[in-house]
């Protein structure tokens, strides 16, 4: 019953209050920093290569272009691709994808190796996301080459990429774990000789928030270049650790829709742009087709063969249902009471519960007038009495209160059984 | 198919180098700060209260007690527990769970009103969490209070407590969006006449990690008492919030299992042991039982019908899969290349995908040796093409890529089939 997105079949009632919903003065949007790009940043949409990383993933060539042409009218600005040395098919994909004509820049993602540059050159995509890991650990169990072979490799490899008149990116793997002047010195080398955008990755999914914000304000006082960030989830910080990266100046983001990828992920497209909505509403809401995330969630969800999180954001069945009885009357009262988050800018509804043994009498009058019945402030609290009687011995449906509201508007005397009209509207079918 | 925990039913195989897994430096604690206490931290473990808030909860007696004797053989701090004046039922859940003699204190959470608090107290809980919303918003839609009633209250409410013997917090809800002003002024008052802690709460799920930090080393300097922090989930940032928190001095964090509670939830307990495991792994695994995640989750997601997000942290079903090529041989050599987490400390094991297009020759050659068979590395190349070749076509089972190995096995010359040994301990059932 769940990870279903927003069901009609619970317990409650949506309310009919989106049209007045006025956003609060804002004290999430912080003093303003020149060097921020929170109101400023670009998405590297990375489902079709992180994502293609995840352990339920295999997108066949049909799959992937319809991803992508929902990533693009999404509204996206750059779609990474798989590495077209991954497989024959992956560089048939690339090529596909590269020639569908899209808004957003196609890019591939490459090893810090010249074969697999001019395998991507020759693919036709826009630009090449070109990695090596830098971390001891990688260097040591990984490729096992030393930072002076990765300078070199790496202006090589750039210059290459730059020459055929593509966008080249250079990352790191695991930066928080590699060596501060040993990182800083590459970048500060491949800065100079023009690369587009150097890039930080959270490879093992652990740093934390202060952390990378320190990391990438530093990395910003080095290089002239854009800065892109990459972070897992293995901890749980993907989203907020992508916030401070924007604050500290970085001006790109990789996603992926849900956050597929490598264990438990990156940064999910959607969670991601509910903490921007908040901080820049203007630019996000303006560049971002938000309206549209739960049916590319729900197309990647059904790709991968997994269920949307209970507790997404945004999309997750509960993320705008509201159940305590204060919660409830408050949110009736004014919605940013307890929600910053409008509903109705990603096309949804919020919804109040009412049949549980913590709603509270707000609750029940609005059902009440849901309901087209006419009851007194009193009544209500009275009738709310008895559902809460109900709501502690077992659990309740929308019908088992809903009945009781009935039973009780029948036992009234006839004098105070007045219609009442113009909340009809709100009623769940 | 998924949200099942660690399945055996996967294409791969689980890594046998748990033995030699050896935590690398660990470049996640940062330097130390004496008012820091991300070693040094409390939970308040809010399943039973704010849990009950979440859209599919309905708890029973008997499953309160059993999530209650759970957390508490976990090794939480505190369990609070619904408001004794909810319902008649709550009031009685309460008595019962205060009375079974738990390590952990139990508490309840009420709003500042002195029939709540007496109520409280007669519930036979060890101390009680009063709340309060200081925002303007709240103020005005929610309770209509203004500060100066609700100061009074507030030192009226916390005195009959204190009078008592229990243990007293007094929080602001949203208290992100209310005034800084007010807010310190408030907390001053009652930490001069002794509550035992004050609380912060992000009730509307917005704020952001260094907003975060600064709020509570700000308040650190006004209040000597402790101070308790609440985050929802909203924009997807719960867990660095919480770590940010205890950064800048907080000492306790509240939180739920799978962070369920009202909308999409709050920090959850496993997400949030991850994040702390990796900053203080010493304090972390002496005090919490992380082997008991996975059952105490498994536990609430039956009795609210959900199934764990496929990304949880910890114990998603692919938190410890390794996929890619190049993540796959080096998580091969050592581990703690693409991990800091170390799935024994959770009782879990890490598994590495080798049947897919992404697949390396190292990962396929871990799995012949798993087979039994003896190949060199020239024949695992070999064939791992072969097997990347039939993934390009189609998504390919273990026994699929098993099938590819055996049959290039047996049509190698004879000389070279000698069988290997010692690694059938690595095999999946």
């Amino acid at each position: 019953m769940c990870g279903d997105g927003l069901s009609n079949g619970h317990n409650g009632t949506t309310s009919g209050v989106n049209g007045g919903f006025q956003q609060p003065p804002n004290p999430y949007t912080g003093p303003s920093d020149y060097l921020s790009n929170v109101a400023n940043f670009k998405i590297i949409e990375s489902t079709l290569r992180e994502g293609e990383q995840f352990a339920n993933a295999y997108f066949d060539t049909e799959t992937k272009i319809k991803i992508a042409k929902a990533l693009d009218a999404f509204g996206v600005d750059y779609i990474e691709l798989t590495s077209p040395v991954a497989s024959e098919q992956s560089f048939q994909d690339c090529k596909a994808i590269a020639s569908l004509g899209l808004k957003a820049k196609i890019l591939t993602h490459i090893r810090c190796d010249i074969g697999d540059a001019k395998k991507a050159v020759e693919a036709g995509v826009d630009g090449v996301d070109v990695v090596i890991g830098t971390s001891k650990h990688l260097r040591e169990h990984s490729h096992g080459k030393d930072m002076e072979y990765i300078t070199k490799t790496a202006l090589e490899v750039i210059e290459y990429i730059k020459g055929t008149g593509l966008e080249v990116r250079f990352s790191s793997e695991d930066s928080f774990r590699s060596d501060l002047v040993d990182l800083l010195s590459l970048y500060k080398a491949v800065d100079k000789i023009g690369v587009n955008r150097v890039g930080i990755a959270d490879t093992v999914g652990c740093a934390s928030p202060r952390q990378v914000y320190e990391l990438v304000r530093t990395l910003r006082g080095v290089v002239s270049c854009d800065i892109e960030t990459h972070f897992h989830h293995d901890t749980g910080c993907s989203i907020a650790n992508a916030f401070c990266a924007l604050e500290a100046g970085a001006t790109h983001v990789d996603t992926s829709v849900l956050g597929i990828g490598e264990r438990n992920g990156i940064t999910p497209l959607g969670g991601f742009l509910a903490r921007m909505v908040v901080s820049a509403p203007d630019y996000v809401k303006s560049k971002y087709k938000l309206h549209m995330i739960k049916e590319i969630e729900d197309l990647v969800a059904e790709a991968v063969q997994v269920n949307t999180p209970f507790n997404n954001p945004i999309t997750g069945f509960c993320a705008f249902t509201h159940k305590a009885g204060i919660h409830a009357k408050a949110i009736l009262n004014n919605p940013s009471t307890y929600e910053i988050l409008n509903p109705a800018d990603f096309g949804l509804t919020r919804y109040v519960h009412f049949a549980s043994r913590l709603t509270g009498w707000n609750a029940v009058k609005t059902r009440v007038q849901q309901l087209g019945l006419n009851m007194t402030d009193d009544q209500c609290k009275e009738v709310t009495a008895k559902i809460k009687a109900l709501a502690d011995v077992r659990p309740i449906a929308i019908d088992d209160a809903d009945s009781i509201i009935r039973t009780y508007h029948l036992e009234l005397p006839h004098a105070e059984k007045i219609a009442a009209n113009g909340h009809a509207e709100h009623v769940v079918a």
